[in-house]
């Protein structure tokens, strides 16, 4: 069979755009009835039962049996046995990525992670207590897409935020345990790890059992079970976004060499077919020129198959009247990934608006920013950047205000306070306030 | 009819104490599934039909006709006239309420919002590029519990994020429209008003109509159709926390004037049958005097009804073998409002890891935080506190990464990022990166 990979020509000219644009831009996050009510069951099947009802459901979806769920928890011995065990130079690359990631992430606490104060004119002192959350868990998908990186990626911010207790929990189906995840684990600070999954561990690690201990905030990818648990779960515990498929937008001013963005095209689409790989350019030679290196590159790719149906099916190759218009329509998408592929990236920067991660200029490939650039690779998918940020230091860490008002100020303030209570109808307010002046 | 008020008297002491501390705790954040499915209903038809949908239900809940939803907008001219027809002391007060509350979130933007970057060793530069949200949805509720400070503490910290719209609905029932409520959203910046309500205004607002443009982000309070509508269009928008009842916890050395913790007590009480007054006290004879105040204070108040069945049904005074001790339990409830009411609150605000807002010292009663001191009075409820915050200028901004890896630094990162690509199966990832190594 002869794969083909042709992404949809659209053009920004054409009286049909707004048209063609929409119908591939659509997605729509289905919700699973079935889905919904097996998820809910598990769940409140582990909250009564606890460590039985986990491994009930791990016997029968993971195929694994055990005694007592103590014994399928991970022991720091274990995570590092498996460190230990790598080839050097896999052992050598997650500790390089390791290290950039957090010294990254180190930067981000200290530009926006931080307790600040003032006191004003009165004395009284006006601020923001941060704090770490004490415990957190980190989901790490098993099986086929066991991303090491995502270890790093969840783990990494929380331990460098401060948190007291990283818990990890990812599936080992039939015992098969990936050593790259488990490293990863040993290298990222993960205080304890236990081989469980699916919607039987996040109910675990949101309500605690008498083994796996409840935790604050339960982050990382998932199925559709983990993401309906997690989504559940949400206002007992904090969660991060629910991803949707992954995307990559191109905005490319044909000063890139063709092959390197097909192959950024390709880096998108090998994750999944529902996967969306998007380039922008008002060169339309340039646009020619990167889908015959698709048509090259694509027989040698080991993941060919799923490439082809991602860029035929969810792939767009868009011809802008300018790099301006490419701008215009990347803010419309707020995409996942952004690449500027352009001789001149800090020139379309400021215009840029809406995108998880922006990735400037020709050397820039996403895939270094997936595994050790520095930044965090959880992003928001499916036009969320419009009004969500990357998995940060600060989704480990809370604020609570600090409010210390001096006798001057209590002076000051309750007067306007009384005013306002009593225009509410919330008399004690009022009283509360007034009482505090002097008579 | 002799109303009292008697919170639970708990001790630390006892061997009951676990299970009464619970008792009184607990509170669960019950769904109806009644009311879910007709928030379901009424998202599905705004969204399919828009204004005329929008329009019907606003007659139907509301009583309020109008023959286009454009009637339904309040004009910027009908936001200032509403200002000034008030009263001096409350135009005075609302105007010193909102300098202050603006003043607070514009050094929450200097410490905590701005854009970073740096450059590592090899030129390579990383960071955040930290920039508003493009257009926000402030929920206000109407009638009964309408309240103005709500309006400031939504608005202004989307005016000082730098949001280019500021869409606010509230519903006006049979046609009446609270002043204070239009005064205090043209002091705070409000863009755009609609008179609408309700599960119909969320999805006006998340969907957009003909009428009301679409927003990326909604939030404000509401009533249990509007915290439902917005949890089912989370996603499609972003939204702030889901409230459940207001609570204070305040720790006492018994230095206070026992008359003013009481008041501090009613002014949760007075909010809402279900909200939560607590005093953690180690003097047993302070919280004699506390209850004798609250006998003394309690017929005097307007709304002494629902504060004496808030103190009585969910009201606790417990009694600790310590201050240490009172902080420790201070930590599990992760109050919304934690009054520290001693002469050395610099002295336990270290002990305390979890609260949505610390009021330090005894002239800091929550009402002062309420409206005026500066920091926003929209916190995290029923122990959210342990991993969630107040609301402020970061959830009217969003962070994209920026990475821009120069031609030195690809060939540093090009082996990591292929090693461990391979390492996962995704050799696209690996190739994008080897492409960019020199020859």
């Amino acid at each position: 069979m002869t794969l083909i990979a042709i992404p949809a020509r659209i053009s920004c000219a054409d009286a049909t755009f707004e048209s063609d644009f929409a119908a591939r831009l659509h997605w729509s996050a289905d919700t699973d009835a079935a889905i919904e009510q097996r998820v809910a069951d598990i769940l409140a099947d582990v909250r009564r039962r606890g460590d039985a009802a986990v491994l009930e459901y791990t016997q029968r979806f993971d195929g694994l049996q055990a005694a007592a769920l103590a014994e399928l928890e991970l022991t720091q011995a274990e995570l590092k046995a498996a460190f230990d065990g790598l080839p050097a130079a896999q052992r050598d690359a997650l500790q390089a990525a390791a290290r950039r990631v957090r010294a990254y992430h180190e930067a981000q606490k200290q530009a926006c992670g931080e307790s600040w104060s003032y006191r004003d004119e009165d004395g009284t002192l006006l601020g923001q207590k941060v704090t770490p959350l004490d415990r957190v868990g980190i989901y790490v998908p098993g099986g086929k897409a066991a991303y090491p990186s995502s270890v790093l990626m969840n783990a990494i911010p929380a331990n460098v935020a401060g948190v007291g207790e990283i818990v990890m929990v990812v599936p080992t189906p039939k015992g098969e345990k990936n050593p790259l995840v488990l490293a990863a684990a040993h290298v990222a600070g993960v205080t304890r790890a236990f081989a469980i999954g699916g919607a039987q561990a996040i109910a675990a690690l949101a309500y605690g059992t008498a083994t796996v201990p409840k935790v604050d905030k339960i982050t990382g990818p998932g199925n559709a079970y983990v993401a309906s648990a997690k989504k559940r779960v949400f206002g007992t515990v904090g969660i991060d976004m629910i991803a949707g498929p992954s995307e990559i937008l191109v905005l490319a001013d044909a000063s890139t060499p063709p092959e390197w963005v097909a192959m950024d095209l390709f880096s998108q689409a090998e994750h999944d077919e529902l996967a969306q790989s998007i380039l922008l350019c008002p060169d339309a030679a340039y646009i020619d020129a990167v889908q015959r290196e698709i048509d090259r590159l694509l027989p040698a790719m080991p993941r060919a198959e799923i490439i082809a149906k991602s860029l035929t099916g969810r792939g767009a190759l868009i011809h802008t009247r300018s790099m301006e218009e490419a701008c215009a329509i990347s803010n419309r998408i707020a995409p996942e990934h952004l690449e500027i592929s352009s001789r001149e990236p800090h020139r379309w920067e400021p215009l840029l608006r809406h995108a998880g991660a922006i990735f400037l200029g020709a050397y820039t490939s996403e895939s270094l920013g997936d595994y050790c650039a520095g930044p965090n690779h959880v992003l928001p998918t499916s036009g969320t950047a419009r009004f969500s940020s990357p998995l940060g230091v600060y989704d480990f860490q809370k604020r609570s205000s600090l409010i210390e008002v001096s006798e001057a100020g209590a002076q000051v303030l309750g007067p306007i306070a009384a005013t306002l209570a009593h225009g509410e109808g919330l008399q004690a307010h009022a009283r509360a306030a007034e009482m505090r002046l002097k008579p």
